[in-house]
């Protein structure tokens, strides 16, 4: 194993030691001090991130990249007012559940407790830093980051502003650390140190995930990938339905929760997917389209034959794959058989064909007539998220503070013993 | 991958999908003709356990080995009794929590919902077959199991009526699913069948768990390996001390929650040590002491020095480590030290030390004043289990029906597009 790995980890393991004990207000002490160190640190953080720029300029990486790179006053601002804003959300450690006496006269309860030792492998984007710093902090757990090279000044000088935060508020300094070799190989190592890491969050592209399900001992949260489904429905209420799809795929074409396919009845089809499609043109989207779709859209200047993988692709760009369907059942098979499992919604009035939608697809979020865009921490009011989970065990949906914790059972006697 | 769990994968994937909608009548019903199945193919399911006891006896099997495979009328008794008790309980799927209404309309709430697929790979007592096919069953999920060869012929009687009683019921009869071969590649291909399995919970030895951890792509559930630590405190109460050792030592020794190792402190380890001490003796209780409390103990038939491995020891047998500690924090350190993560003990008056172990002690079930051999899904009303879990995502402690389950989030809305 990576020194550099030994050490960060053995650091981690003594600082969540503390952390799990540190009340509230300590907490969000450390978080306003981050909050004030970032903004007082501006020269420092923005000259840094300038070498990230140049670099990237000179390895020529594209532009929507180098637009998620750039940090300036305003995006500081930004990233500030973020972390005052986790100071503002309630500490999910400390709470208590499922308490009861037992017959015995045994008080039981669980206690909601801090995981331990987060490890997030990420890329690009520098305020991911700070997100993710400032949530395993309040939630009471140490951090080990790993972000990419492309923003690795950036990353350097944001971690100093979080660690400087944090010993103004008496917390220990190693609460979060940032892995500074850019050494692939020692990924694979964050991936097995068990001893040091309780739960591995790779942020990133499909690759990225696979690499770390096969590769991890620890466990590993995926999510962030979502080939998304509206299904118009026969009689589908066409206020709802063309405004709906509209957003899905055009309000923020490039994250998870955005729509990939829509499936259309064909009782309806023929009415509604020119207005469906007229309106998406506004925002220039591609249509790829099944042969009766295109039928019903010839002459539209964006629809095209679907392919054969256009079923299968998280598209994060303005690109649609449109398919006819003839029932309800056909939907939610179509569904069964390309989901990701991630957000997908039904545009209905019919209560029954509703309430099947909910019971029988399987995704981390299902929805009734509205937009997959709100599978997201804040617009579901739980604050931030570190990630969207689409795998089954401990966490689905949004990754909250919550959603960083574990329990202990808690057992208070006077003396009980089993018979 | 082996034919054979391709084979089973899809059945079972084709099963879960029934299952997960399938009403809690129709799983009580199919449990109570299993529980009916069970007692009704007693001849065959004794002729098959019959077969297994000769080959344990050829192969030369432990006798304790051999009597926890042993099937008789008793036992089947007890073994239908419990799928009834499992009828009885309360049925997690469909349980809705943190429903609430957001400003902008939407109402969102969590659905308790099945795991899916989960495979079990487990060892020697044919009775596990039958527990964790009735909780799986109960939970909506379907279940791969692959049981010891010890138990082969037991296992398929079993299972034939587990399948059985889902076939009267109308549940699908792939609900419940054995694994025939006996090659240990097999085993292997499970943990990375990811596409047919969700959740893998490896029943067995620190062997078996550390090959599955290391492995699997699937998430792992690991658990039921302890070493548990009780500390009495300056000041406990010997009649609370006392009984609360002899309980944990030796009411079963054989399992995960049974004390290993016990620490006093030494203000109270001259008075309490002997009566403690004497107390085992009734049960023959070997005591490896570290020099102070070997001083204490002077003359004691069962007490010798502790080797260097005896506070890193899952004893499962009447053997009990003991060490005088002079103070509390010394009693934690060595506890964060050599924990297993699974049930602790403080027996203490002293509120504020109680406070402080609860508090600060990181495992699964931590206890003031009551015996470790209360962590368990029964004693703590969950019913029955399927492994206690010392991991910490997902659950810890006990894992019943709800910790076979997940959720998902439903949201209704009228049309609500994100702004």
């Amino acid at each position: 194993m990576f020194a550099e790995l030994i050490e960060l980890g053995e650091n981690a393991r003594r600082a969540a030691v503390k952390l799990r004990t540190l009340n509230t207000d300590t907490k969000n002490r450390a978080l306003l001090a981050i909050a004030e160190a970032i903004l007082e640190r501006q020269g420092e953080i923005l000259a840094a991130n300038a070498l990230d720029l140049e670099a990237g300029r000179a390895a020529g990486v594209s532009a929507p990249l180098m637009e998620r790179l750039e940090l300036n006053p305003a995006r500081l601002q930004g990233i500030a007012a973020d972390v005052r804003s986790v100071a503002a959300l309630p500490d999910p450690v400390g709470e208590v559940f499922d308490a009861r006496a037992l017959p015995n006269g045994l008080r039981i309860h669980k206690r909601r407790v801090p995981l331990g030792v987060i490890g997030v492998i990420y890329e690009s984007r520098p305020n991911v830093t700070v997100d993710i710093a400032t949530l395993c902090l309040k939630s009471g757990n140490a951090a080990i980051l790993r972000g990419g090279k492309e923003a690795a000044h950036s990353n350097r000088a944001l971690a100093e502003a979080v660690r400087a935060g944090c010993v103004a508020a008496g917390v220990p300094a190693e609460a979060v650390q940032l892995v500074q070799s850019q050494d692939r190989a020692l990924v694979k190592d964050m991936l097995t140190a068990s001893q040091y890491i309780d739960m591995i969050i790779p942020r990133g592209g499909q690759a990225l995930q696979q690499f770390a399900v096969e590769n991890a001992t620890i466990p590993v949260i995926t999510g962030g990938i979502g080939i998304c489904h509206a299904y118009v429905d026969a009689g589908a209420d066409p206020q709802k339905a063309v405004p709906i799809i509209f957003n899905g795929k055009v309000q923020r074409p490039t994250v998870c929760n955005a729509l990939d396919v829509l499936l259309i009845h064909a009782a309806v089809a023929g009415e509604l997917l020119p207005p469906i499609a007229a309106d998406l043109a506004r925002a220039k989207v591609e249509l790829r389209c099944d042969p009766r779709a295109l039928a019903i859209l010839q002459g539209h200047p964006l629809a095209r034959p679907a392919g054969p993988e256009d079923f299968d692709t998280e598209f994060l760009a303005l690109v649609l794959a449109v398919k006819v369907v003839d029932s309800l059942d056909e939907a939610l098979m179509h569904i069964h058989q390309h989901s990701t499992h991630h957000s997908d919604v039904i545009i209905t009035e019919n209560y029954t064909h509703a309430m099947r939608f909910l019971d029988e697809v399987d995704s981390a979020a299902v929805f009734v007539n509205a937009s997959t865009r709100f599978n997201d921490g804040a617009q579901f009011g739980l604050g931030a998220e570190v990630a969207i989970s689409t795998q089954r065990l401990h966490a689905r949906g949004p990754m909250a503070l919550r959603e960083l914790t574990t329990y202990k059972w808690v057992v208070m006697g006077d003396g009980q013993i089993r018979p």
